[in-house]
């Protein structure tokens, strides 16, 4: 309320600043900043808690710009706020090793808390916030010590809004009453297609009734500040539902082409931006200049800003003094370390140990952690019996009105929505006092790719326990047997795809994901049992591959992952039996962690001089990154029971015999193989 | 109305038909076909229509089981109707090589119209048999000729509502207003984790009205046949609304576990089904018992369903008499065959044609070819404009009422729902009629990962058109720039990756993808211009792979894909000029269609005696199957223009000559070397 010229000129520079970088840069979207001015300047400068001097203070509230091709929207903000984003870094909007991509990066760019662009990430990361805030205030807040308070907003368009996975990770935020999460609608009617009613004719506000949120709806959000202010205001006064505010905007708002298509994607006309500052009232010679008083305006916010962290660190230091060991833990996981000697915990296995079924061990190493690793919160995307992610004394995140559970359970219940799990850890992993890992089976990973993906780039940790890894699964078929599944996560950067062959690679495992505080991770698991292997060890899986048996005479090395080791393992002894060839193997339970071991090791592991047979019952694309030749099934898997499926598909101690022999014979008369690891240059990683 | 005690021997059968089968297999799930049983016989009795003689005639009301895993269910009516599954496939249900596999397979099993069991795909599919319906009948019925006026009904648990593609399928379906599509959503409160109340407490009544749907409720699924035949009836009258019924069910019903987690995933234990039995007025001491009644009952249905396909013969008789261009165009499309000669509209370049993006190129294949081929039914995830997916004259397929297209209509606006749109293609190309074709940018062909997998394991046509193919996008940067995506979808099983280099090539794409009838694709694009290349035609591209430039005394082969060919071309020169190393280029477009040529063609393209080094602007994985060396990004990109982003990553003749000296020297000592074709023993496809 009270809204002066002094706000409007603030609104204006935020316009004109996407419409200079957009036109600078000749790329970008003007159209959403443009319209969504107004609401942003309303919720940064009278609402939303933040401290430009530490991006990273624990209970500043959280923004996400999920229709993030408005990304000049959130740069100027940063830039007007004082961030670390100069004028120069918007001139280079768009341009190579820049601050300010084409979409905002969380690694890349002070002030932003998670990487979008990728449309219904944004809003479906702003849950995982949302739940990361409600459980580290009820893990850690004390009677007179709100330790955390924060909110989290986010801003999305139609685009979002038609996503699945921003349906999934909405329905859950209303099943888990986030009242701490409010988002802002921009309902310009327009998408790329044109006027949205070619395709987005739902009744938006009914639908997140249905979910369960309070919806508001505000008619005029280009120039009716002060009910932008109420609507706000009322949200945040919305205890058990989180709400979605409808914002009516006009896109490219001042442009003479408001209100259609032709402001979305390109940069404006230099005719339309100069009569666009004269409008506003800005020099229209002069492009990148922002009025004193609006930097003036925005430093005020930024300073009481500054102070609240300032106010909040004394309340710490005091919540310190009374909850040392709170106070301490909290610290600790905000620096992403595991507390001291954890690893303890991990299990270890011994050959006499029976064989165990690795979503089974994985479970062990849960049960065993669980205690003394607090940061790990857990769901299943409605696979809990299968996956077994779930530890036995756990308690339910859930709304306490419920009487399932409370927020400071640890296991949260996704239901069938895989994309919105991923999205969601992406969200608790960002907020900072989390370390999510989420239950499906391998073959479903896959509908979350759009967000594994952001995982990846964003440099997060999260963790897929992705069990059922392979046709070993059995019974349920093709369309749940993965095959493609690990040759994609592979191929994504930055991102561990594990596949653990006994309980030690288990625990090796989740040593490594847990311990990479920048790269997510994928654990893949099996259905069926898994005998103890002679040879493993954790110090030598967290090497991502190792020799598991060793032959000096060898004519040849097996190179295998998960289940199949132990068949390797069968296949030596039948090899040596029946046809006098001596076999190494090496188990390979990440190969990208394998890739990042110094070279002389690699080649101790797959040396020159003799093939190298990879095996893994699935795509074998990839491996002959690792070996000459491999065994794998390029096709999709069967039905039945999982010994009848490997039967059928010759992953047996006498298939991979036969294909050892064709392969020693084949390359005998070659004097001295090549190892792959061998290249003639870098690659550009 | 007027059920008997006939109809519920039928029912009773149907449940013991599956708890017998689980039972026997030890495998699969009892609890959903249990509870639909009466859901089940009301609708195929009393409503559906079909022949199952004959499984593929056009005018059949199509049945999509999207809860999958209850498919017991539809394996029990297929073997009561008649169809070709016997009571022997059903006892081998869930084992290796059956026609009764784990969950539906569409290619496997006579009756089953689309794959499911990943959940959330059957609805959408179901969409798209709802929209292919629509289009038929507008295209083809005329007065007095109803040739398509067929239902698609399906089956749905709370999963496949929770997950996101049901959810934007089902707008898209309210949307346009498809009153052919008739729902019925099992509410049965239970999902793997237990009661839905711990993840799934939306209200789903309220957000299938947002959609646009009619929604109608049955109370007692289990017992009021007579409501349930009202519902149907009704959902029947609605003719600009898809409807939902909501039937509460009681999952594993007359089990002693009913409606309980218990009889959802696992089989009935003995005693369990003894007294079911009893209580049945079944035998307890047989098994796979079925009443001659229920046959005759069933037969009887099947029977007038054999009338209704005589009818509608005859019906097309006349209609072939009066309209016989669009009968033998109908019947044409039937079996899948594009019309003759079509591939003479394909666009032919020379080097002297200009340099343009293939994104371009391929909306000049869709302008040329799209009136003889009028089975192209395409559409765009709201990227229309980027796409180029529609040609000019086209219209949009929309409800006749919005006054924006017509059913006839070949223009599909999905909306951003990538996801939805992979789901509906599938749907589209199962009904028989039409060739889908969407458009997307390649990196968010991931978020339909779910989807294309299904297209590939379904053995259906469908193609996407995903344009902004790599890094060479520019400025939207790493979070819209494919990396792994080529490798991830190469690793998928009976699917084709096509990446044109030139003109010549996007038609070779599209006339391979055209007619592969039972292989999906993905066409990738370029957003950026690209040469016309000497060396290119249309009858090599349909290879493959082959070479592009010649060079008998070459010291190396550069093998490159799309945008990169041309700049292998100009490294030749550079390599020559600077290095005096003699290079041949292959172009390799398609690897998957590459893979099937003769292996003496495959070997005169990547032969034997000297390395070979790949050039791809993504990850490298995969690429040592057909390389010695690779250079490719293993990486993110980066957000620039894109001569900036390929000159950082050194995509340019110098950089590929950098490599290819470095691939030489590497490879100078080795006397012959091999071609990575040259394998030990074939692969498991």
């Amino acid at each position: 309320m009270g809204y002066t010229e002094q706000d409007w000129k603030a609104i204006n520079s935020i316009r004109l600043l996407a419409v200079d970088a957009t036109f600078n840069s000749n790329s970008g979207h003007p159209g959403a900043p443009m319209g969504m001015a107004p609401v942003a300047h309303v919720l940064f400068n009278k609402f939303m808690k933040f401290n430009p001097k530490n991006p990273n203070w624990l209970n500043r509230d959280r923004f996400v710009l999920s229709n993030g091709h408005g990304c000049m929207l959130q740069y100027a903000l940063l830039h007007l706020y004082g961030y670390g984003v100069s004028i120069d870094d918007l001139k280079k909007f768009r341009t190579v090793d820049s601050i300010t991509p084409g979409h905002p990066e969380a690694h890349d760019t002070p002030g932003i808390e998670v990487t979008t662009g990728p449309l219904g990430q944004g809003i479906s990361n702003a849950v995982g916030l949302a739940i990361a805030q409600a459980h580290t205030a009820a893990v850690y807040n004390k009677d007179g010590f709100n330790v955390s308070d924060n909110y989290t907003y986010t801003f999305l368009g139609d685009g979002c809004l038609m996503e699945g996975v921003s349906g999934e990770a909405s329905s859950l935020a209303g099943h888990l009453q986030l009242g701490n999460l409010i988002a802002v609608y921009d309902d310009n009617h327009i998408s790329i297609d044109g006027d949205t009613n070619v395709a987005f004719t739902e009744d938006v506000v009914k639908r997140y009734e249905s979910f369960g949120w309070e919806v508001l709806v505000v008619d005029d959000g280009d120039n009716d500040l002060d009910s932008i202010e109420k609507a706000i205001a009322k949200a945040q006064q919305s205890k058990d539902k989180p709400t979605l505010i409808k914002l009516r905007t006009t896109i490219g708002f001042g442009s003479l082409q408001q209100g259609t298509h032709g402001v979305h994607g390109s940069p404006l006309k230099a005719d339309d931006i100069k009569q666009l500052k004269e409008k506003f009232g800005f020099n229209p010679e002069q492009s990148f200049a922002v009025p004193q008083e609006v930097y003036d305006l925005y430093n005020k916010h930024a300073a009481e800003g500054a102070a609240a962290e300032e106010e909040w660190n004394k309340l710490f230091a005091k919540y310190g003094e009374k909850y040392p060991t709170e106070a301490k833990d909290l610290s600790r996981r905000l620096k992403g370390d595991l507390p001291e000697g954890w690893e303890k915990s991990l299990p270890v296995y011994t050959p006499a140990d029976p064989a165990i079924a690795s979503r089974k061990l994985s479970e062990t190493v849960l049960q065993k952690i669980h205690e003394i690793v607090p940061e790990l919160v857990g769901g299943s995307a409605d696979l809990t019996g299968s996956n077994l992610t779930r530890w036995k004394e756990a308690v339910d995140f859930q709304a306490p009105a419920t009487g399932l559970g409370s927020y400071a359970g640890r296991y949260i219940r996704y239901g069938v929505r895989e994309h919105g799990m991923g999205a969601i850890m992406n969200g608790l992993a960002a907020y900072g006092t989390i370390i999510p890992y989420g239950g499906t089976f391998l073959n479903f990973v896959s509908y979350a790719a759009g967000s594994v993906r952001l995982s990846a780039l964003s440099q997060i940790r999260t963790i897929w326990v992705a069990t059922h890894d392979s046709i070993g699964l059995g019974e349920d078929g093709p369309t749940h047997q993965p095959i493609e599944t690990l040759a994609h996560f592979r191929a994504l950067p930055n991102n561990m795809v594990w596949r653990p062959a006994d309980g030690n690679e288990t625990s090796a495992a989740y040593y490594v994901t847990l311990t990479s505080k920048h790269t997510p991770s994928i654990i893949a698991l099996s259905r069926q049992n898994l005998p103890q292997l002679e040879g493993s060890v954790i110090e030598k899986g967290i090497k991502g591959g190792y020799v598991l048996h060793e032959d000096a005479n060898a004519d040849i090395t097996l190179v295998s992952t998960g289940s199949e080791v132990c068949i390797c393992v069968d296949a030596v002894k039948y090899l040596k039996e029946k046809h006098n060839i001596a076999a190494r193997v090496v188990s390979m339970p990440c190969t990208e962690v394998f890739d990042a071991q110094p070279k002389d090791y690699k080649l101790s592991v797959l040396p020159d001089g003799k093939p190298i047979m990879s095996v893994e019952v699935m795509s074998t694309l990839g491996w002959e990154r690792y070996s000459h030749e491999q065994f794998g099934i390029n096709r999709f898997g069967a039905s039945g029971p999982y010994k009848d499926v490997y039967k059928k598909f010759e992953f047996t101690p006498e298939g991979i015999a036969k294909r050892a022999v064709a392969t020693v014979d084949f390359w005998k008369d070659v004097p001295n193989v090549r190892s792959p690891l061998n290249r003639a240059f870098q690659q550009i990683i």
